[in-house]
């Protein structure tokens, strides 16, 4: 058994009474030939281990270098140093791993994030993207805890699916067939039915046709899993590959939905706030000082903690989308033509629209409903005036779009007529029509991004910095 | 707001005091058109609705068909029926939506597992996939909240990769190019250059070796997710699209490995056993109905829920891989050339030398270690022997293969060398070998199939019925 180790973030919390210990981590710094600057991963705080002069031959101390990895033995002491109240006496150093300094890619100064993507396999090692994957750990968890302490059963919905019918981006093909020379039709098509699947597939763009499946069943469902769109947005907001959350609810209705939505952002946040703090502080620190190279009238009003707090304890802003766009038309960024895009009922609100009402008008998250039928899937409930559905989209500073859901439409006849309309192939959805013929009813149900979420909770700008390996176009490395 | 409705399995647990509620559910049966059974897919257990005579028109009383949908308000009584403490005394009763109970395909009566599995969308409606799901929602969360208590940091690797290096299977390709005329180059070869990573791209198989660059950074992570597999195995053990969890540890031999391993396993079946009563109840009443069919040597020796008692309450066999060999040549198996597969050190076990050490000769799950290199992955540790690697399968009774794990080669000119020999391209696995130059630890690892422990915990044969909706060869609706 070679784990006998104590985690430095425990270590961390004890009274230093003289008890003996053996941590293991990476070398962050090592200083005067005396203070080894320890981490190990389990927090940004670094564990003091302090060398005895004259105890340990030199050949030993020039390996400790920025990422050797070691095994350290020895007693808990109360620190002199500051900002710290423990230390480690070394008794026993063992050198696990060696780390050339000068070949070692993150050398201890700032680099920035661009570079940091391009090894992206050591910048969880970095004090931003070690906050950053714990953050995103506790918002993972935070999600599984609320939707089970609810009662919600979690679903695995397929990835890979045949189904293109939801026409909600471009996807990816699957496929085992040989590319340089696939087999054909008599009338020189692919011939699909040689595929692994028998037929055409794709990776899915969402799992919410199925999770109602699962809705109408066990009355309430989520999903947690990868989703992909085959776009080639190369900005800082997309991702081709992503995780989303997908809730979906018997029995439920717009209101309900967007009570739902609240309560639930709120609590993850909330869940992060009281489980990492230390990694938020350093979060906020790290973009206030970032902001600080920006002039005043673009930096943020609220550091991250306070905006976290705020977004907790108030009510989002709820409108319908005729509302929205009244705003828009009233707003002086409208009559002085500051808008790139136009604005008129019917419009599919551009991010522009989305941060003004937002950022400058509300100035908290908006919950707008209500959205015209045209520029909505076909899924989402009709109201009753003809125009409009039953959507429901909540806007974030800074990010824009983080939950886009709806009432589902029940009424069978509806549906078809709606599908029909839209060019839907109600051959291929059978099942999904089928849950509105065998006893139907009012539910409803959500997606989030969670690549949007964790960026919102710590303050990275840019979607790539907020998952391991971004997938991109042009970009698949490790 | 729609949804102000009392769960059932909530309800079930009341004391019957006269109160008032309203539930929301499928109609199971309606009996004497007089005593609904209603469910909410919260339990498998049914809500008797009692109907006042006379006090309904017979319109609605007929559209009371098994799996319409109801909203029904009354008071909670106490039940004069068996196996019931309360009933709620129906006052006002709505369709919510109708079922036509000659079309509706789940007639109150057994049907087959196969026949569910062709209206997968709807099984999720009966007593034993209502009883699976919920098990498979505890076990994954149970999953998550070991690793969270233990520190370790979840996890998303990619799902898209480019790296073909492992070679752990067949593997499905992603593309956006089209099929039927791709860009080529000028020798004829495909263009991947033009595909939308800018390389030829996969569908995972495993997230290991991205998990070892977060374990070499927070010390211990785990990932939970899909992986593919694109081999045509039409069995009741194979899925093309399947779930898997990958704890990676730093700092971890394979004893510690192993040590985790069946923790793990344990926590995970006690959690379902606490939490999942009933429908471990149900699955083990219809396990034992099913084996009534069966020879008496066919027969399992225990029960459903015995058999996870056994398993939590026992520690696991480990022996090395020479033993396990030894055994089967000095099993009456062996002797009375019983096995259909040869049985000499060197060989992969087949599963039927599996099932005799597990089944037949321990009778409990049992670790196998040190393993031929030969027959396993490139990174996997090497022993000192020359000829035998560090790692370990656990195998479980009634499935087989369970876990498989190992420490992994830490030292870098030992892991060149090894890949090498495999012809493994290290130019691809620049990102790997790093975490081997930069402060290398020893670390360990291991892969859990998740639909393989939800069929071990609800003695589910066929793994298809086991995920929502299954991935196989020629298969991919829904």
């Amino acid at each position: 058994m070679f784990n006998k180790r104590v985690k430095i973030k425990e270590l961390l919390t004890w009274e230093p009474k003289d008890q003996q210990v053996t941590v293991m981590g990476w070398v962050r710094t090592f200083r005067n030939n005396q203070f080894i600057a320890l981490n190990d991963g389990s927090t940004n705080n670094n564990l003091q281990v302090v060398v005895e002069l004259g105890k340990f031959d030199d050949e030993l101390l020039k390996r400790i270098t920025t990422s050797a990895s070691l095994k350290v033995s020895g007693h808990v002491i109360p620190s002199l140093g500051k900002g710290q109240k423990l230390e480690v006496r070394g008794e026993t150093i063992e050198i696990l791993g060696d780390s050339d300094a000068e070949k070692y890619p993150l050398q201890p100064k700032k680099h920035s994030l661009e570079f940091l993507r391009e090894i992206a396999h050591l910048r969880f090692r970095t004090n931003t993207f070690g906050s950053v994957f714990r953050i995103r750990h506790s918002l993972a968890f935070a999600i599984h805890k609320f939707y089970n302490e609810k009662g919600f059963v979690y679903m695995h919905t397929p990835i890979v699916t045949a189904s293109d019918a939801e026409g909600a981006g471009e996807m990816f093909r699957v496929t085992t067939l040989p590319l340089d020379n696939p087999p054909r039709n008599e009338d020189g098509s692919v011939n699909f039915k040689e595929d692994f699947f028998g037929r055409s597939s794709n990776l899915t763009v969402s799992g919410q046709l199925e999770g109602e499946l699962g809705a109408t069943a066990f009355g309430e469902i989520y999903t947690f899993g990868p989703t992909f769109r085959a776009e080639n947005s190369n900005t800082a907001r997309h991702l081709a590959e992503f995780w989303m959350i997908e809730p979906e609810m018997a029995f439920c209705d717009l209101e309900d939905n967007m009570n739902l939505a609240e309560e639930f952002i709120k609590y993850i946040i909330k869940y992060a706030m009281e489980h990492n703090r230390e990694d938020l502080e350093f979060l906020a620190q790290r973009l206030a000082d970032e902001e600080k190279q920006l002039p005043q009238d673009k930096r943020s009003e609220m550091g991250l903690i306070e905006k976290l707090e705020f977004v907790v304890n108030n009510s989002f802003e709820r409108i319908t989308y005729t509302e929205a766009i009244d705003i828009l038309l009233q707003s002086p960024a409208y009559k002085k033509k500051k808008f790139q895009y136009d604005v008129k009922w019917g419009i599919d609100m551009q991010s522009e629209h989305e941060r003004y009402l937002v950022e400058k008008h509300f100035k908290k998250p908006v919950i707008v409903t209500n959205y015209p039928k045209d520029i909505k899937a076909f899924y989402m409930r009709q109201n009753d005036d003809g125009k409009t559905v039953a959507a429901m989209d909540i806007l974030a500073p800074g990010i824009g779009e983080i939950v886009g859901g709806s009432q589902r439409e029940e009424r069978l006849d509806k549906l078809e007529q709606r599908m029909a309309e839209m060019h839907i192939p109600a051959e291929e959805l059978w099942w999904y029509l089928d849950t509105r013929r065998f006893g139907t009813v009012p539910h409803a149900g959500f997606g989030l991004g969670f690549e949007r979420i964790v960026q919102f909770v710590t303050g990275m700008g840019n979607i790539r910095d907020v998952i391991a390996f971004p997938r991109t176009p042009k970009n698949c490395e490790f």
